[in-house]
């Protein structure tokens, strides 16, 4: 620090800065930070306009000249220079030509005003509503309390299954591929943009469906939403036009999205699964019964949808088999249904060769294909996305953009990187083989600690395991007591389309380390009720 | 590069490398690099991995010692031990304790096998759809495609209205608040979480609120939402069960707002507006009509809420007056309507003090205030928000749960740093700044240029101007005209509920710096057609 950074009184500085006689810019710099212009211009702005926003400079004041200011920091003329018009910018100061910068009267807030005195003015946002809220739309009623969720999701043993470990995420990549994107095209991906998704994400997308799931697919045949969940709210709210629409759910399957199916107006048909996943059989009876007393009933149609998870059966985890695949196919191409396909965890698939999902063989024109990257990466970057013909796609499209207009461009440029650069690959390569062992960890305590007690087959992918339990024991107990020793795992019962006993758990094995699976499943076992007498 | 870089045979090599006798690490470090772990980790393991992925590694090839290779290349020994760690949980090297590392047999990734020989495989996603698509939804008709909506955007004199200028973004301040967030609390900003919002952000945006608008709320009181967009949208879905809803709406108004609300099921409305603002009046004699008409008609009932932009009317930037503000508060109470107050862009007002919103003085519960960061920082970041009575609030959290479940965590974490350190409030006041010259280059260049055609008042605030055109000119064509010289402008039937000719032009002056405006007000000028004879 020089004589230079001191502050100089001006002839006008007088008038308006009583009691201030000298000021020196409070900033030390190190060496390392010489490199990072844009960190100095910051930390030179922002330490002045603390100054003037705290008095310690005053308006009239002039501030050292450029050159020597940074001559003084050791740091290039420019980056004061820069610092300077920032500042003028926000108008903490004003340059006079040949003169110098000045600090400037500090900008007259305008402090808003009642806009009349009889309005008053409230003491906190009233608790109740001075509307009718009317009865809550359908599907909302089981949505549970985000407190609740958060309270779950903070367990130390959260064994329900479904919840990737967001520690192994790559966060750090993601951080650093979206710094290069705001970077280098933050303007554009700050703005407007293009409600279907980021062009280079649908194409990195529909590259990695080609290559791994067989859908021969481009950039124009996907749609990025948020996450599945807002891709099979657009699909139901596109075919629950006029509150007639019927859709066929599988009777033991994933509560949120018959929650968003019936929020949007569908009525929902449970179908029996089994074994080999979906009772295709079943399904095509009732199909056939519908249509059978067209004259006499008051619906007489097939449902407009079949919701599936071929892949990995939610929750039993059991795979489609392949007759059932093609009967399903042709009973939709026959009766003019859509196939809503979700694939929410195709990448985990540990032994054997993972199945082609239904699209891939899909000529007709009915499977509308839903897939994530939320178990694959993480949940919170609410990325995931549908395939579907043309027509559909553009439809959803159109909803999208009066539901929110469009996704995180940002996000969506980063992630796009991170498949073009095989860096999603790798970390699926990394996923696939921690998963692994976490199932095979948690096999092996489940059969040590409660072999007497639950049965299962290992499952040859996904996240979780669906275990029957002796059913002397009571499952809901149970999952209780548990609780109670900070361990969550699910009853078969919350996945039950009619809600009602079920002697199964699921136990999610891909979110905890295996150290602490093995605390859970012990946890677990002290936690089993005593059997009744059978 | 020293010797110790070169591959050294083992005896177990030879079996795998047939060929390969030595290896070299190609990689070469720039003395900067030093200083980023992460980096040097990343470019090491990278470098191998390439090596293997192309073959110049063999399977069972064994990697230099991590103490020499950390030597040769002159990082610290963790480093090579993160990368090699960073190798054996992708799979791609084995330690073998004792013996060193060596390269892993390659996973033999498990190509998807189809579920059947007869499912045969699509060429491509089929173009028709195999099942029935119905009609259109209500309120979609005339939503704009997506590459319609990008064709304007990127027009260089765009003058639309009402877009911010997202090269003024904080953009670097976000990319580091962005990494620090995802480095500091990665594992839980990219997992499941409070669909309500970051209680950061909603903390940090009720203080604000509280500050600068008037509106006494805690983090409690806040939801946030994808863009004001997706906050209408719930909104107008809590508020139109069962089909029988109707919402008031300026006659001359926001039409994204229209075409959610009749997506969700109501019916809409048109009040008249005026130079004050909405026509409280024709509001209230409207619904003294419903009720007077209970027995006879088949609604018989006030609409269930009428939504208002009462700070800087959209599309005609007049603030709603005083006596009107008041009188529509206490019809709504009186009446039991609710008030979804869109404050789109209260930030910016430039002369007189601005007025606080109808949320400040609302006592009865009846107003749901929606806010929105897409004017004040970027579109691109879809933050937006609401305040209500908790009733509706929480419904609002449930729905939101079943769209998409809930926002993105790291963003609003990245946020809500952006305002509790100050850098929101100063990026504000340099939008302000520049608007505000903005807004008198247009106006000065308008008076210059178009003086005879265009009569207008300089509005207060807001981002656009609203202009009436001489009627002797066809307002349609003028603007068709202009898009052939590259400029867009907004013809006055684009805000009109029934369209229909209007004779005004909206001009935005935020998106543009001044040269392009002036640019852009040239090329209006040579585009306006001949007057009709009058």
């Amino acid at each position: 620090m020089d004589q230079n950074l001191f502050f100089n009184r001006t002839s006008r500085s007088t008038r308006y800065t009583p009691g201030v006689t000298e000021w020196r810019l409070n900033l030390e710099l190190a060496k390392g930070e010489q490199g990072d212009e844009r960190t100095l211009v910051t930390r030179i702005a922002r330490t002045i306009s603390a100054d003037i926003a705290r008095g310690r400079l005053r308006p009239g004041a002039r501030l050292p000249g450029t050159r020597s200011l940074a001559q003084a920091l050791g740091v290039g003329r420019g980056t004061v220079v820069t610092a300077y018009d920032e500042l003028a910018a926000e108008g903490w100061v004003r340059g006079e030509p040949a003169r110098g910068t000045f600090v400037a009267e500090l900008p007259v807030v305008a402090r808003p005003r009642r806009f009349a005195p009889a309005a008053g003015q409230r003491a906190s946002v009233p608790t109740r509503a001075g509307f009718e809220l009317g009865p809550l739309p359908p599907g909302l009623a089981d949505v549970p309390g985000d407190d609740e969720l958060l309270d779950e999701l903070d367990l130390p043993y959260n064994l329900s299954g479904g919840l990737p470990d967001t520690a192994l995420a790559p966060a750090s990549a993601l951080a650093r591929a979206y710094r290069r994107a705001i970077t280098r095209r933050g303007a554009a991906l700050l703005d407007y943009g293009d409600g279907r998704g980021h062009p280079r994400l649908r194409a990195a997308l529909a590259a990695m469906l080609a290559t791994s799931r067989g859908l021969a697919t481009d950039a124009d045949d996907v749609l990025i939403t948020r996450g599945s969940q807002m891709a099979l709210w657009l699909i139901a709210l596109a075919l629950s036009r006029s509150g007639d629409a019927r859709v066929a759910v599988e009777r033991l399957g994933y509560r949120p999205a018959w929650q968003a199916m019936r929020a949007c107006g569908a009525t929902l048909q449970p179908v029996a699964v089994d074994d080999e996943g979906l009772d295709v059989d079943a399904l095509a009876a009732s199909i056939e019964q519908d249509l059978s007393s067209r004259s006499s009933s008051s619906t007489g149609a097939p449902p407009r949808a079949i919701y599936v998870t071929p892949h990995h059966q939610y929750p039993t985890t059991v795979t489609l088999s392949a007759p059932r695949r093609l009967r399903l196919l042709e009973l939709a191409r026959r009766r003019r249904v859509a196939i809503i396909e979700d694939d929410y965890d195709n990448e985990f698939h540990y032994e054997g060769r993972p199945v082609l999902p239904l699209a891939s063989a899909d000529r007709s024109g009915v499977v509308v294909y839903v897939g994530t990257l939320s178990k694959v990466v993480a949940p919170g970057l609410r990325i995931g996305y549908v395939v579907a013909p043309r027509p559909l796609l553009e439809r959803l499209a159109r909803l999208r953009r009066v539901i929110d207009r469009q996704g995180d461009l940002a996000t969506e440029a980063a992630v796009a990187e991170l498949i073009e650069e095989g860096e999603l690959q790798r970390h699926v390569w990394r996923m696939r083989r921690a998963y692994h062992a976490r199932r095979d960890a948690l096999a092996a305590a489940l059969t040590r600690e409660l072999g007497g007690t639950l049965e299962f087959t290992v499952p040859r992918g996904g996240m979780s395991m669906w275990a029957r339990v002796d059913p002397r024991v009571d499952v809901e107990r149970w999952a209780a007591r548990a609780r109670e020793r900070e361990v969550l795992v699910r009853p078969g019962r919350m996945y039950m389309f009619q809600p009602a006993t079920c002697p199964h758990l699921r136990l999610g094995f891909a979110r905890l380390p295996e150290p602490a699976l093995l605390e859970g499943v012990r946890r677990l076992a002290a936690a089993r009720p005593r059997r009744a007498r059978g």
